[in-house]
């Protein structure tokens, strides 16, 4: 199994443990939507409870077991207004001190609250040491803000490339010959797609997953979608479409295909990376390995409950006549707007750039250029053991301070050289950014040329 | 290997593959403090860079491989007056975009703030839709509190038995059985310890600890010590040892010993269970062994950065003189009192019950008492497939709508029955819990005499 992808799409082609396992471990798992199974389906599931580990369905934790289940539904009864000899749940069986009238420390949630919302630096209620603190968190984050933190997207994959002469468009011959060559090695069983596209910025067109739908039912595959991208599309003719929304109108067969669908607060608008918010919704899966994979879920520790509280908000923005609706509204275009005109300049700006070449932004939040690399430099990359991006990227940053990451490490063509930028920066340090890369390539080339 | 464990202390038998991946994946983590290594060290590390999986050691992810490192000493280099071509780093290689100035969004932050800090509600400056959200999603959390969350400890031991007619206590005769029992099948490479217990609620003694580390050492063991409940300690004369501690003043050879310390802002006075803070201390580890755990880490997304910084108030409380200490201390002494004389309540509560018995609660959040269970109880519960105090609880919660965790499911005794209850209701419905459940049992041990 390759451990590299290239792009925005790749197969999983781990054994249904490893599937299991990964998608349990994607720590912005926060809720699970199910969708209601078809009972009459006339097709089997990708992910059967008998295909799945042995070791999970054997999982028994006493702390939250059977027990724990009876008094979720004993307390739904009550508040049916059945009549018991009690009127409540006790929980005794977890040390959750909040949960039983436990007082939070008054200092703790002051710095916290300071730190997630820095405006309340000006209220005088706050004492001075809570502020101060927070003071100290903030310049310590990235921003200056809470938010920031990091994300990983699905590492172990076998890859297949898109097609960059035709702008990361999707090739359904070149995903047959990715199966086709995994097939005496592994038993592919999912299909990963992130749209829009991490590195390529590229965003799936209607038609592009209709073809993935359609090769993924042919070859029995359970589709994960990463779609935490889905607000960041700018460019004129891209939509979003979401894999659920399309599987639903393609009707049957493709209707009752199994979907996991992946978001976070980490991109879109919000970029609250730091929050660690996030869900998969989990479509037309077996009810029975739905079973398993919340037993899973409850012998594991949930997602940080600030993260779980900002997904809320997000998938519920205020709406019209809300008293929060404008400045929300307001300040999601201003930071989509600002993405879109990023976008447009990083591409271009590398286009005008000799030896760089880059497709449009289409969505996302990067660039992925290709850069012409003289064989001189190659060689010297060579002698150094490392790949001819990542030498030019040690480069770029010993010269200019500027940190991106070689495309060697995504995956891509054979005898083909890239790096991945975001297109994050403020309008006017990203188009330092981008002249400094022009001046760095030209001295680069000029060195080994 | 056994699934389950008793009392507060259970060896690792896991492979050193297992053991990283266990100690990698305690969702807690967001601190690494290591320890200078004595380079003159006369005994082999149990964890070598040579032992651990190779696996672990081939991993590479270009988002944050050496590029991204080489960034971190060029920031440093800077910030030490170094003279550059540049004169800041320019982090485009992750897509953070606080980090790079992305202006949070406020509707967001502010309902965040509300629910961390719920005194802003009175704030006129809080619009009244973050007011209203804030408000829907506190009634949702146990206690009306962000705070509330789960937690989970070590499952996977061979387990070995405390000394319940000695008040819990460790019997150095009894974990020498338990490793001799255990060598035969697997090569156990560490010991984990909870101290103060759970489920016990026990408190190690000093001369316990440094027994326990003595054994570690003869037995060549890696100690892994839960230390989460290091300021709950109750009993008149116990008193919490970190175990870093004692093994420093018991000097060589054992200053030389390596040591996981763990902690969470879940537990203690702070109870902040939704917050997902916590830290691992790690005392003489391999170099080596540290650069692949920080690689490791790095590749995985981090805690919830409010989570990180709660942690950080822990560590650093409010000092005298500080306009937050008096307040700060306060609560802390309210919380811990109160715990100390719900623990006093409960085990003199259980011991005036016909059939229960119970050692003090030392520490921690919980009692353990062994339960009587009549010969036709235990055989009704065998005919249902449930262990004897599985049945019983089942028929506690059905009866009282109490919920508390079977001793089965920690493991226990042959023949010995028991359950898990937290010590943290208010004190007065704790008072009605512990009658309730004296009620219950006189009715149980009538029905099934």
């Amino acid at each position: 199994m390759a451990a590299h992808r290239l792009g925005n799409l790749g197969f999983m082609a781990a054994n249904l443990t490893d599937k299991t396992q990964l998608a349990m471990s994607a720590k912005h798992l926060c809720a699970i939507k199910t969708d209601q199974v078809n009972k009459s389906q006339t097709r089997s599931k990708v992910l059967s409870i008998d295909e799945m580990n042995p070791h999970v369905k054997n999982i028994e934790y006493a702390v939250r077991g059977p027990i724990v289940i009876r008094a979720g539904e004993l307390e739904k009864e009550l508040k049916q207004g059945a009549k018991k000899k009690f009127n409540s749940i006790l929980r005794a069986n977890i040390g959750d001190c909040h949960a039983t009238g436990q007082e939070p420390l008054i200092f703790l949630r002051q710095v916290l609250a300071l730190c997630l919302y820095p405006e309340l630096m000006k209220d005088p209620s706050f004492p001075d040491d809570a502020k101060q603190r927070a003071s100290r968190f903030l310049a310590a984050c990235g921003g200056n803000s809470i938010g920031k933190g990091f994300s990983l997207n699905y590492p172990f994959h076998i890859s297949y490339y898109l097609d960059e002469s035709s702008n990361w468009s999707l090739s359904l011959d070149e995903l047959k010959r990715s199966i086709s060559e995994a097939r005496p090695h592994c038993k592919p069983k999912a299909i990963c797609v992130i749209n829009p596209g991490n590195p390529t910025g590229q965003v799936l067109t209607r038609k592009n997953i209709e073809d993935i739908i359609k090769f993924a039912h042919e070859e029995n595959l359970f589709i994960m979608a990463d779609e935490v991208y889905q607000h960041n599309v700018y460019a004129e003719g891209s939509e979003f479409h979401s894999f659920k929304k399309v599987l639903m109108e393609m009707g049957a067969p493709y209707n009752e295909m199994e979907l996991a669908s992946f978001m976070s607060t980490s991109k879109g608008y919000m970029g609250e990376c730091g929050l660690r918010g996030g869900y998969v919704e989990l479509v037309n899966l077996d009810p029975d390995v739905i079973v398993q994979f919340k037993k899973a879920l409850s012998a594991k520790l949930c997602s940080a409950v600030t993260g779980q509280a900002a997904m809320n908000v997000i998938v519920n923005p205020p709406k019209p006549g809300e008293p929060s609706f404008e400045l929300f509204e307001k300040q999601k275009n201003t930071v989509l707007g600002q993405l879109k005109e990023k976008g447009k300049m990083t591409s271009d700006m590398f286009n005008s750039i000799d030896g760089i070449s880059c497709n449009p932004v289409q969505g996302a939040m990067y660039a992925f250029p290709k850069i012409e690399l003289p064989k001189k430099a190659v060689e010297a990359a060579q002698a150094k053991g490392l790949a001819a991006d990542a030498f030019y990227c040690f480069n770029l940053l010993e010269e200019t301070g500027m940190c991106v990451v070689p495309g060697s490490g995504f995956g891509q063509k054979e005898g083909t050289w890239h790096f991945r930028t975001t297109i994050l920066p403020p309008l006017e340090q990203l188009g330092e950014m981008l002249s400094g890369i022009g001046e760095f390539h030209s001295k680069f080339l000029d060195k080994y040329s």
